[in-house]
Parts: structure tokens; sequence; C-alpha cells
């Protein structure tokens, strides 16, 4: 019955990506805590490189810098 | 005072749906919990099926195997 | 299958009260969109007051004021 | 190592602005707590006023009576 | 960058096993996104049974019946 | 209207520091984006550092480290 929501950037995350992902921390959710898969839901969210700020600065502009 | 954030898959939903819903859970807190209806807010977050997972699929995937 | 994260101030909500907001919230969700109840999630969050703020006040100091 | 998630309505918050409000939230963690910068992440997520409810309405409902 | 939070319910989780959820969700998000694992962040919330609900009961009265 | 979720390690903060940083973010947003502080709300959560991970280890053992 787990719930697990990810946020990453908006930067082009495939449909095969996001299966992958979603297949696996269900997998890693049944691995490592026995929880059941069919009610564990995950949730990937997609957050705007304007909308992410880490060390102060935006990842806009940390993608700049480069 | 509460806060609400309901997330469901983006498949549609209407703004009369959306209204219903904001109103209904701000009623629900009040009769339930004798909460302060004038500061309980309520976000709905539409999530693309390709984005949401249960049991290791995409909705997306559950979908069209329907 | 929508996921709902209740969250309000840790002061007193009883059992009953969280389980008949569990269900109605469920409930609401089938009635206004037609969702499957069955793999609707709700979770209830008690935060502590000293940790709860709005209008730039703690709701602990809120609390002292009245 | 603070994890910051605002929501605020999507009602138009420049570029400028979201690079502003992480900066400083970013800045007042090292004030009041001594947390490190390098590690703080801020999220800004920007909800449609459809999906916004306060007060049992929703901010497009909020919006027209004004 | 990613930033992960998973909410399972307060049964017993031991410390290794969320040694090794951290862990191997961290190096999932490496396998499949190629996201930089240094700042990646997992947060694990524990949830009581009785603020966690579905199919409209929390999972305290689900536990009784069985 | 914004509503601001802040995620800390529970390493002792006060309750003063907890007074600054609702105070703080609320002055902020009004600052920068021009919101309504009387409807701002700041819910500060506290998380054990055995369930907050970065870099694929968790705090405690980080902590540990040093």
């Amino acid at each position: 019955m787990p719930f697990v929501n990810i946020k990453i950037t908006r930067e082009g995350a495939t449909t095969e990506q996001k299966e992958a992902l979603i297949a696996g921390v269900t997998q890693l959710l049944v691995d490592t805590m026995g929880k059941n898969p069919a009610t564990t839901v995950v949730i990937i969210e997609e957050v705007e490189t304007d909308n992410w700020g880490i060390g102060g600065k935006s990842v806009t502009e940390l993608r700049k810098k480069k």
C-alpha cells in the first residue's frame, strides 16, 4: 500500500524511462519491505527548470552557467 | 485551516466536477471535524497517465490492456 | 485511483472522526468524479500547532491570543 | 538539506519573481535555522485557478465575483 | 537532483530496511534516468494505520477484519 | 493564498526558529510575489534522520561518519 511521489526536472524523460522507474520502485518496495505491489502507487511529477531551485539558484540559471 | 491535496489522473475532469469536489471536501471537514471552512484549502492535481503507476504498470499501459 | 492527503493541526481528532473523514472523502470521489473507491487512498497528517503557520504566525501563537 | 515546496496559483509569476523566491527562501533557512544552502531544494508548483479552492469555492469562481 | 517521498504505514520498518530502500531508490534513478545520486533526496514518511485509508476504511479497521 | 511545505531533519529546531521561519517565508511571498499574507499557510515537517536519505545514505549514517 505504499505511495511514492517522485519529483524530477522536466528535461525529456521518455515513456520507457518512466515505465522502468515505476516498475523498479514497485519491485524495490516488495524486495526491501515486503509490500504488496498490487496496491503500490507511484506518481512522477516533472517540474520546469525555472521552478526548481538548488543552492539558491534555479536549475535554468545553473544550466546556463555550464 | 485544513489543507487537502487531491491527486487524480488527467482524464477529462470538468470544471463542474472540480467545483463539486472542492465544495464537498470543504463541507465534509466541517461536518466530521468541525473545521472552519473559510480557511480550508483544497488543491486538485491532475497527473498524466504516463506518470501514474499502480501495481508496477503505468495507467497508460493498464488502459491499453482493457 | 485518487490519492488524497489531508493535513490538519494535531488537536485531538478521534479515531471515529478519522474514520468518518476517510469514508466521506472516498464516497465523495465516487459521487462527483466516478472514481473507483477500492483504489482510493486517503492519508491524514496531523501537524503540531508549533509547525503550522497562517498569516505569518504559528497556530500556537494564534491560540494564545484568543 | 531542507526541502521546500511552494504552491501558488498559476497567475503569471515571472522568471525573475521565481528566482527571487528561490534565493530568498534558501537564505532564510540559513539565517533562521543554520541550514546548508548548497543542499537546500526549493520547488515551486503553479496550480490552475480551477484546481485551487478556498472556503469551498474555486479561485476561478472567487475571481469572477470581484 | 530528484526528490522522492515514500509514504508507508507505520508498522515496524527497521533501520536496515530504510537504508536498503534509500540506497535502492537512489540507484534506480541513476540506472533508469541517469540522475546524479549525490543530489538525490529520499524521504520516508511512516503514517499511523488510523490515518491511512483505502477503499473507504482505515488500515486499522482492515487489519482487525483479517 | 500560497501554501508552503518545509521539510527539515528533526534535529532540535526550537519554537523560536520555527516562528522566525514562518514569519520570514510569509513576508518573502509578500515581497517577491505580492501575495496576501493573511491566507498564506506554512507547514514545517520534521523528519527523523533515519528516514531522510541523500546520496544513497541516510542522514543517520552520514552523521556517524563525521
